[in-house]
C-alpha cells in the first residue's frame, strides 16, 4: 500500500491566547534516522493541549497532541524493519537525549527532551513522525480509543503513584478526581489498594469517581472552608499519606499539605500558571517530616505495567470518542470541564 | 554513693525575647515508671537553645538544652537496673508516644513527642531525667566533649543525609557549613563518599570546612549574585544533586532549588522564622523532578552508625570547651555566630 | 467484675512427635511490668501451631497458639489503665527486646524476642498474658473471627509483600494458595493490584483462590512437570516478577528461581524441614540479578495498613469456626489439609 | 589520519581449557548502524577473560578483553559526528536489547546482551567495534591504564554495593579484598563510609587491603575454622550487614551467611564453577530476614558517580601495566594470584 504524499492536520495559527485552529493539508513527513511513521487512527485530547495551544507559554510547532494511537507505516534507515505495522502509541515524550546525567537516572526528566506537540509536530493529523526508541508496544486487546488516554493521562499517574511510593490501605487525596486524568489517577491508585479520597464538584464528577473506586468524595464547592478538616476527618483523623495534585488549580496546591498527616507527601502533577508560587514553611516542612515531589509521566517500565492493569480490567479510561473536526468544540468543552473522563478523537479509520 | 537533694541548674526566667539566665539550687527528682536519673557530665550548646530561651516561641519549660553525656544514677520502678552507671546520652527526643500512626513508621517525627529543654526540663542542669527507651549508649571510647554534639549536631545531619538518600561521588551543598551543625554534617556527607561544596563566610568557616572534608567552599559574603551560578559550575555545570539547608536563613532557602539539577533535592533542617514561607513553582517542582525534605533528627539505628564513623575517626566534632557558668556567655558567641564548631558545657566532673 | 482464679486451657503434653493434648484447669496469671491480661474470645490455628505441638523442635511452653483476640482485663502496675477494655490481638511476636541493634532497624526479626506459644505460653487458653507494647489494637468492625487470622497469616503475608517490593500489575506465583496463609496472600497481592498466579492442587484448593482473586491457578498435582514452564507462559512468557513461597514444600522452594525472570525474587516464608537445604546456583543468581528474601512477620505500621484493608472490605479471611474443645481434631485436618481457609477456636464468648 | 587496513590481536584458538594465545595479524573492523571504531591504547586484563578462555564454558569468539580504553577513530553511519575524537571505554556490556522487560528496568541484566570477549570481539586487539550508546566517556584526567580497571572491575564494585543498600557506618566483608576487583572494592567500600572488612592471604594482599582502607584483615589460610567467628567479633559481635562474595570460591560462599547479622545480606559477584551450587537454609533465610542478592555489572549512572570518586581521589586502582605482548605471561599470572591489583596491557601508544 503506498503512502499517500498529503495528510490532513489540525493547525494552530499564531499559538497563545489568540491561537486559531484550522484543519488543512500538509506533507506526510518522511522518518529520517531513528523514526518512524505513524498512521494515526485516535488522538487523546489532554489538558495540556488546552495550554499548548491557547496558553502563555505556547508550544513551538503547529500541530498539538500527544496520545496517539495508530500503526507504523515506515521506517527510517536505520530502524528494524520488525517495527513495521506494529501498532503504537505516541505520547508526549517523544525523544529524551539518552546521554546526560539526568537521562541515566531518569530519562522522563531530561531537560533536553522534545515533546510532541510541543516543540515538535504532534498527533492532531494523520501521519505523524515518532522516534523508534520512545514509542510504546499497544497491545492487539486493547481499543485505540482506550489506549489512546494512557499515553499520557495514565502513565503520568501511574508515574506520580509510583514515585508516591504508597502501600496498600494508605489513604491517597486527588484533588480534580473527576476529570480526564482524574479518573484514571483515581483507578489505577484503587487498583494499588490505596484508599482514595476525591475531590471535585457536581454530581456527574462525583459519579465518575465513585465508579472509579473513589471510597470518599468531597465536593469542593460544597464543603469550601470545612474541606481541609472533612478529609483529614476521614483519613483516620490525621490526614492522608499522600495528596497527588492532578489540576493546576492553586487552591488545590494551597490546601494540600493541610490535608496529610506527617510523613505526608505533597506530589504535584497539575500544571498552574507558570509565575504561580505556592508558599510552604520549612518549619512545617521539617517538623512534621513532609515530603514534596515533582513527577511528569512515567517510564516504560511503568508503561508495561499499566498495560497490564489494562488487560486485567482493573484500568479501564472513561472515554468520549469525537470525529477529528470537532477538535475545536472539544477544547471549548475542555474549557468548561463539561466532558465525562478524557476525549477522544477518531483521526482516521 | 548516695545522691545529692540539690543540684545547680541554669534556670531560664521569662523564656522568650526578653528571657534571663541565672544559676540557682533546684531539687534533683526522683525518676518515675520507665524514666532514669543522669548525672551529666556536659552538655552541648545547640542553636536551638538559643530559639528556646530567646525566640518567639519559647520553650515551655525553664532549663534548656538537649545535648547531655552523663551516668545513669537511679532507675524507676520497672526500668532494668542493667542501665544503672551506664553511659548515656540524652537527646532532643526525650520521649515519643509509641502508638500514634506516625511512630509506627518513623518515631522521630511522632506529633506527641516530648523535647529535652523545650516542654521537659533539658541537660544544663546536674541531674536530669530521661526516659529509659530514648537514651543512647555512648561507647567509653568516646570522650563526653565529643559525644555531645552527636547527639543532636550528629544525628540531625546524619538523619537528614540518609533521607536525601544520596550516592558516593554526589554532590551535596551545605549552606552554614562551618557552624555547630554544619561541619559535622561536611565531615559525615564526606565519610558517605559525597562531594561537599560548603557555603559559610569568612576565613576560620572556611578553615574548619576545608579540614571537616569540604571539596568546594563559597563565601556567600563574597560571591553575592553569582553564588548560583558558581555552584553549578562546579557540580558538574548542571548543579547539585541536593542541598541541605541547615541554617534557617531565608537567603539560603531561596537560592536551594536553583543550585540543584534535575532530580535534585532539598533537605529542610535548619529552622527559619516560624513566620517565614518559601514561594516554590509548582510548574518547576515538577517538570524538573525536584523534591523537597523535611528531616528533623535521626532515629537509634541511625545514631549507632554514626557513632561508628566517629569510632573509626571519620567524623569529630571540633568543640571547644566552656565552664558551666558560662552559658549566657556562650549564647551571646552563638548569636554572632563566632564559635568554631560546637560549644560544650562542662556541667561537672 | 472480679477475674476468676482458675481457667481452661489446652495443655500439651511432652511437645515433640509423641505430645499430647489435654484440656486442664490452670491459674489465670497476673501481669508484671509492661504486661496486660486478654480474656481471649477466639484464637486462629496456624500451621506453625502443629509444628510447635508435633515438630521435631517444639516448643518449650505447654500452652500454644498466637493468633488471640480478646479484652484487656487487667494491666501491670506501670501499664496505662487507657488500655483496659480494649479490644486487642496477641500475635505470634510477643516481645522484641527493643535494644539490639536489630530492633533499631527491624523489630520483628529481633533475635531475642518471645513467641506466644512457642517460649511463653499462647492463646490456646482463656486468659493470656501479652505485652502493652507488642499488643495489636482491633477496630470493632471487624469480628474477632475474621480479625484473628490476620493477626499471623494475614500480617506474614502483608509484611512479605511489602519486602518483595512489587508494583501494581506484575505478576506474583503463591505456591500453597488455596490453605490458610495462601488464601489471604492471594487477596492481599490482589488489593494491591498484583497478578497471583495461585499453585494448589483440587477444586476447592482452586475455587477458595479464584474467590480470592488469582488471575491463574495451576493443580500442581496435574502439570507436574511441566508447571514451571506454564507458570512462565502466563507470566509474559518469561516468568513471574517474583515468587512467595508460603508452603514449606521443598519441591515449592526447589522450583521457584525457574518460575522468576531476570531480576526476579524469591521470598522464603514457608517453613521446610529445619535440616532441609535450597540447593542455588551463586552464577545463576548474579547473572539473571535475582534476589532471594527472608521475611517472618510485618511490623505495626503493616498491621494498620492491613486493617485498613479489611475495613475497606478488600481482604476478608475465610473461616471454619471450632469449638475450643475440638482443637485436637483440628489439627487432624491440618494435617490432611482438608480445611478451607483459616480454623478459628471459639475459646469462649 | 588514514586508519590502517591491518591490526595485530591476541587470537584465542580454541577457547576453553585447551586454548592458545597467538598475536596475529587481522583486518581493522569498520563500525556498522549505531556503531563506533575505537582505537585502543590499554585493556585491562580481567579473572573472567581467564574464565572465557580457558574455562569449561568458554567464549564464542576468538578475541577477549572488556576494559579497553581509547579514542574514538570512526563512526557508523546514523552515528553523531561528536563521539569522533572523544576519549571513550569499552566495557563488559557491548549492548543490550533496549527493548525487553528486563531492560525497562534495569539494562545491565538485559538477558540478550552481548557481552566484549565473551560473543563479540573484545579489546585484546588494537581497534575494536563498539556500541554508541554503551559507550563511556573518559574524562581527561583518569589516565588510561587508571581508567580501565574501572570499567569491569570498579563498575562491577560500585553496581554491587549500590545493590547492597548500605549505609555509613555498617560493616562489610570482602573475601578476596587483595585482588584486582577486591582492591576496587575495598576502596569503593571505605570512600561510602563503610567499615571494611578483608579477607584474603599472605602480607601482600594484606597490604594492599590496608592501603585500600580495609579497617580489618583476616588471613582465610591462617584463620582457618575460626575465621567465621573472628569476623563476627570485630563486627559488634553479631556480624556484618553484608558480604561481598567477590570471588568464586566455594569456601567464600558458604561462610558468607554465618559472617551477617540478622537482616544482614550476601550480594553474589564472584563466579563459581557454574555447576557449583550453595546450601542454604531457607529456615534461617526466613527466621534472621537474610537477603541474597545477584549483581553483575553497574550501570551509567553508576559509572558516573564512579568516575567523580576517582577524580576526588578516593579511589585510584593499583595496576600493574605489561606490554599486549606479555598477555599469555599475565593469564599465568593471574592463575597464580601473583597480581598485586589489576594487570593492565598497553595495547598501542
Amino acid at each position: 500500500m503506498g503512502l499517500p504524499q498529503q495528510q490532513l492536520c489540525a493547525w494552530v495559527e499564531t499559538p497563545g491566547p489568540d491561537a486559531t485552529i484550522a484543519f488543512r493539508d500538509i506533507e506526510v513527513p518522511k522518518p529520517g534516522p531513528g523514526e518512524v511513521l505513524v498512521r494515526l487512527e485516535v488522538s487523546g485530547v489532554c489538558h495540556s493541549d488546552h495550554h499548548s495551544i491557547y496558553g502563555n507559554t505556547p508550544m513551538t510547532t503547529h500541530i498539538a497532541g500527544h496520545e496517539g494511537v495508530g500503526i507504523v507505516v515506515a521506517v527510517g534507515s536505520d530502524v528494524s524493519d520488525d517495527l513495521l505495522h506494529s501498532r503504537v502509541g505516541v505520547s508526549w515524550l517523544h525523544r529524551a537525549c539518552g546521554k546526560c546525567e539526568i537521562c541515566k537516572v531518569d530519562y522522563t526528566h531530561c531537560p533536553h527532551q522534545d515533546n510532541s506537540g510541543r516543540n515538535v509536530p504532534g498527533t492532531f493529523q494523520e501521519y505523524c513522525l515518532a522516534d523508534a526508541e520512545y514509542l510504546f508496544q499497544i497491545p492487539a486487546e486493547i481499543p485505540a480509543a482506550i489506549a489512546a488516554p494512557l499515553l499520557c493521562g495514565g502513565i503520568t499517574m501511574y508515574g506520580a503513584l509510583v514515585r508516591a511510593d504508597l502501600r496498600a490501605g494508605d489513604f491517597v487525596v486527588i484533588p480534580g478526581a473527576g476529570g480526564g486524568l482524574g479518573h484514571l489517577g483515581v483507578q489505577i491508585a484503587t487498583s494499588m489498594g490505596l484508599q482514595v479520597i476525591a475531590i471535585d464538584s457536581g454530581p456527574d464528577k462525583e459519579a465518575i469517581c465513585r465508579d472509579s473506586g473513589a471510597c470518599h468524595f468531597f465536593d469542593f464547592q460544597k464543603s469550601r472552608s470545612s474541606l481541609v478538616e472533612e478529609v483529614r476527618s476521614v483519613a483516620g483523623g490525621i490526614g492522608a499519606h499522600a495528596v497527588l495534585c492532578i489540576t493546576g488549580a492553586p487552591s488545590a496546591y494551597e490546601s494540600a499539605l493541610a490535608m496529610v498527616r506527617s510523613l505526608g507527601k505533597l506530589v504535584c502533577v497539575g500544571i498552574p500558571p507558570s509565575s504561580y508560587r505556592l508558599a510552604i514553611s520549612p518549619f512545617e516542612i521539617l517538623v512534621r517530616g513532609l515530603r514534596i515531589i515533582g513527577s511528569t509521566v512515567g517510564n516504560r517500565s511503568h508503561m508495561s505495567s499499566l498495560m497490564d492493569l489494562v488487560l486485567q480490567g482493573k484500568v479501564r479510561p472513561t472515554v468520549e470518542v469525537y470525529p477529528f473536526s470537532e477538535l475545536p468544540e472539544v477544547m471549548k468543552k475542555l474549557e468548561h470541564a463539561t466532558i465525562a473522563g478524557r476525549a477522544v478523537l477518531q483521526i482516521q479509520k
